[in-house]
């Protein structure tokens, strides 16, 4: 039916292999935080596999890489889009992110080879590496595909700092990736391959995953501010101790979760001291807060119980609080047609498929709302996720990129749109 | 009497505010860490100075300084030992531990004044700036002391890390300061001066605190070992929070003060987290935790139920629990015989003096058993301590150099031996 093939391709594990070895943990895993040199190697890789396969790079302001190959063969084709980011998450996993790279990349070398093979595209393809999706060293996350999509402005996004004072804008500039080239339009069509990073896949017997909806997240950066003093003499009751009041809002935040099991998932995985002295009582701590639910009514009465947890915790403790930054992110369904197609295509190649929310946020809720947009899940082994233990079998890489050519084949044959794929399926 | 004049110094104003420059902070404090390049500025002008005042320098080991001050003429005559240290906590005061360097080093500068005049003396001085006292950079404090007094191991001392993984052997190498004389040997009598870091002074009406004894203080350095995951698929159940055992702990062991009001202080100042990512939920963090009391008994008891709030705080949050290192020191008594030396000079140059306990820490600790020892202290204003705000008047920097002249006068002229200068006081 295709001329594109949907056996295993032995280049999506070599490539695979050689953007794991860029800055690989002795642990197995890899530790490529944005900006820094080893994201540096990822990114020269990428380019060297964009050129090598006959595409054009460009690289945005913000870092962003697209590579567009071009397929319909006339300059006013419509785009399709793949990608994910390739940055990772301190001491992090292979697959978050760079799968979803490498296997965009395999899809336009197939496309490619198919249109030398004379097969007929009325789109071109473009394959994207999202700058900062993980947001560990710059926040917030999805700075990338968000500033892409138009929910940030470059300046912004080039001016947030890691925790040493340094910009993005600098650390692109180090590992000269801090791009001057204008991002193509937004796509027709963008898709998304990720790791599934939890078990729903596993438990239900599928190895594809087709994403209807996202949770819903809140994300509050809180700042509790007390006083610097000696934690020999000072009194107790004069003490203004910003890690008490941390300690106070995490253990609420906790708590949260407890009051809807299974529908409220809290974290607070960051936290900045100041001064941090085991002698100090300490006087500013910064804690990254996060809130997340499937339905939104819960996701907003939760976040008001994180607001008045955080402010009486900073009563308990007489610290003042502030709030840096607070994100929400509602829950949102995906195109039903993009979802459709996807379906069709892990039908076509054999794959059993699920539809499936996704907990965590990905590069393709930025561009949902801005153009039609699809995410593709593959099963994590154990559900094992930002560890270096993170792990997906090669079947199961296979099967993502069966379904992800299928796919943008069908895409890209039809002007990026994905109601016209599925008509012309149906023939 | 005494041929040592008790007038104003204005020595002491400029040699204190040239080691205020050291590490200066805009905000009017100094950020001088062990083995910082500010503090080898300060350590540079600690062995100017010895060398102007006619002394002569050892370094020993673990980068303590010594400045010998030949008064006896004599090369077996004992030794009278002055001093403190000049490293401070991240953005700390001026006047924590360089005050008493400073005011030791014009008792130098006044004894050997005092000796060309003719005054016979019959022991030598020796003035001391102790390494790492803090305990901020590398741990535990009173490092420097501590080893001379033979508590810890030079080795040991030497391979302490700070948590960039930097040795203090190598950070003294770095700054110059990682000497290789022989320590002098311990003296017949040592006396600090140290701002007091509390408002008791400043309560009882005195301006000289004499130090009759130490609250004991229990510190344990606890790391909880969780599981690195992601902070949005993963379940809540199945999550292993190393921050949110640390959070646990933190609030409960503030709890434990609470049930000795006043007389248990409790704190946990430091916290070092990993991954630290806003997304990631943190597999190992490690806190410091202190208790101090009055009360050897109240102490135990209360060290006790810290080890069961970190065993508690571990199980709740599905984490290990290990103790990485864990310091008591109990309550003691200065000697007697020091205390009256001091108490009287303090009468013979007009000076209100009290008679009090430390909560802190100070290096004079470390020598208590090994030598009879002497504390002194003065008030800190509004009784703020390591912070930049720190601050004591300069009347009051005047009255502690003004009682430590005259009790090291006397003391050098009774062979360093209190009880001898306290009956020759008599005469």
């Amino acid at each position: 039916m295709t001329s594109t093939s949907s056996r295993p391709d032995p280049g999506l594990h070599d490539l695979f292999a050689r953007f794991s070895a860029c800055g690989a943990t002795q642990t197995g895993g890899v530790h490529r935080l944005c900006g820094s040199a080893a994201d540096g190697l990822a990114r020269d890789l990428f380019a060297a596999t964009v050129a090598e396969t006959g595409g054009t790079l460009r690289t945005d302001a913000v870092g962003n890489q697209f590579g567009l190959f071009s397929l319909a063969g006339r300059s006013d084709a419509p785009r399709v889009m793949l990608g994910s980011h390739l940055d990772s998450q301190p001491q992090g996993g292979r697959f978050d992110g760079t799968l979803g790279v490498a296997t965009a990349l395999r899809v336009g070398a197939a496309l490619v080879g198919a249109k030398a093979r004379g097969r007929a595209y009325d789109a071109d393809l473009c394959v994207v590496n999202w700058t900062n999706e993980e947001g560990a060293r710059f926040r917030p996350g999805l700075l990338g595909s968000g500033t892409y999509a138009g929910h940030h402005r470059a300046e912004d996004a080039l001016a947030s700092q890691d925790d040493a004072g340094v910009t993005l804008e600098r650390a692109l500039a180090a590992i000269g990736h801090r791009g001057t080239d204008t991002a193509p339009p937004l796509p027709a069509c963008y898709l998304e391959l990720h790791v599934e990073q939890g078990s729903v896949l596993t438990g239900g017997g599928a190895t594809i995953g087709i994403v209807m909806r996202n949770w819903g997240a809140t994300k509050i950066d809180a700042v509790f501010t007390g006083a610097q003093a000696h934690t020999g003499p000072c009194p107790m009751p004069l003490r203004r101790d910003a890690l008490l009041a941390a300690a106070y809002a995490i253990a609420e935040v906790r708590a949260i979760a407890d009051r809807w099991p299974g529908q409220v998932h809290t974290s607070v995985g960051r936290i900045r001291v100041e001064p941090n002295s085991a002698n100090v009582v300490p006087s500013r701590v910064e804690i990254s807060v996060e809130i997340r639910s499937g339905a939104d009514p819960i996701l907003a009465e939760a976040g008001a119980l994180a607001d008045g947890a955080l402010k009486a915790a900073a009563g308990r403790a007489r610290t003042n609080l502030s709030v840096l930054g607070r994100v929400e992110r509602p829950v949102r369904a995906l195109p039903g047609a993009v979802a459709d197609l996807l379906a069709l295509a892990a039908e076509e190649t054999g794959y059993r498929a699920m539809p499936m929310d996704t907990v965590a946020g990905h590069d393709a809720l930025s561009l949902l709302g801005a153009c039609p947009t699809g995410l593709v899940f593959v099963p994590s082994i154990g559900g094992i996720a930002h560890d270096v233990a993170e792990e997906t079998s090669d079947a199961d890489m296979q099967a993502g990129l069966a379904v992800m050519l299928r796919s943008a084949d069908r895409l890209c044959r039809a002007g990026g749109s994905p109601e016209r794929a599925i008509r012309e399926a149906a023939r």
